[in-house]
């Protein structure tokens, strides 16, 4: 966690574009929270054509969608839902307008990864200090 | 926002079906909350064969899974869980205790959507009034 | 409900490895929450090479998000969420820090289910005993 999930129609973001689009979400996420980089998961999800609409019209914007652990401040939140978008717009060529992005909060107490439940946010040195194991290589491999 | 999400077995959904599924989620959501109908996406993915179980078997309900802006009634969001099952059943000819439907708040100040945070529910007319370049564009060609 | 959604890399799981841990995840959240088996919904999602990014690396642990009716304690969350990344990666052979549960709250009056809204936790027994037609075929079907 946090998990961010990307959902856009075929062929509209690259290859590369994917990985930019993760170093933006990472730099972002991290900027904003100070959490660690090991811990910014970016996933990218095809919609097939016909499987998405507005309106019952089709579309083809891409929709952002994280899930962060909980207590972060309102300021924070809304800072990754704006710079995510702006950012994806960005390496995507696209008008901001064209993506969205929301941010839900899950309790760290019922996330279970690297072997752990999670830290509340603001513990995570500590709580990486105590790691052990696959876990400790993890964390430090993606950082 | 909204944003449907319908899982369904392959083949269950045809291509004319998730055009009309659609239709009736964005009437229904619409109906219940008097939101605009260009807020509405609607998202199908298909699920293979051999990836859905139920209570450990092989399973092919459908499920559609929604999550709106939070501060609707208790009475809306039952609204929309009932109507979208029965929508559903009804547009694919299954049983309605074949579909399920979930619907999930998130708070409207976390969304980033047609280059702004979303308005409360209640307020949607103000805020659209005050859009420009292509966000009101995209409301206006899904309306 | 409860939903659980399993992501993992291409070929990472097996057709038989999804059977083994659709009974595992059976296996815990009834004996954790004492539901009815034929509640338990596992998804399996295949996510394809190059989209799966952890602090913007390619990545390929395997995530399992589980959304559950809310009222459960603390306690039982927790357990879910270690208990099936301790199942998952027994089944896959990995290690547990490459495997992440999270558990989240969905509450039972907006979740339209089996044709009828779903009970509040620990009434399940009295509510299928109300069950008619399909619906009670298909908890007995999947019991």
């Amino acid at each position: 966690m946090p998990i961010y999930t990307c959902l856009h129609a075929p062929g509209v973001i690259s290859k590369d574009q994917k990985k930019a689009i993760a170093d933006e979400i990472t730099r972002i996420h991290c900027g904003v929270t100070g959490a660690p980089r090991s811990f910014v998961n970016a996933y990218f999800t095809e919609v097939a054509h016909g499987s998405h609409f507005r309106g019952g019209k089709p579309a083809d914007e891409i929709s952002v969608q994280a899930v962060i652990r909980a207590g972060r401040s309102w300021t924070d939140k809304q800072r990754i839902a704006r710079e995510v978008s702006e950012a994806v717009a960005k390496v995507t060529g696209r008008d901001v307008a064209e993506v969205s992005t929301t941010v839900m909060d899950l309790d760290n107490r019922f996330i279970f990864e690297f072997g752990s439940y999670m830290p509340q946010p603001g513990t995570e040195k500590d709580w990486i200090a105590g790691l052990q194991g696959r876990a400790k290589e993890l964390v430090q491999e993606f950082n």
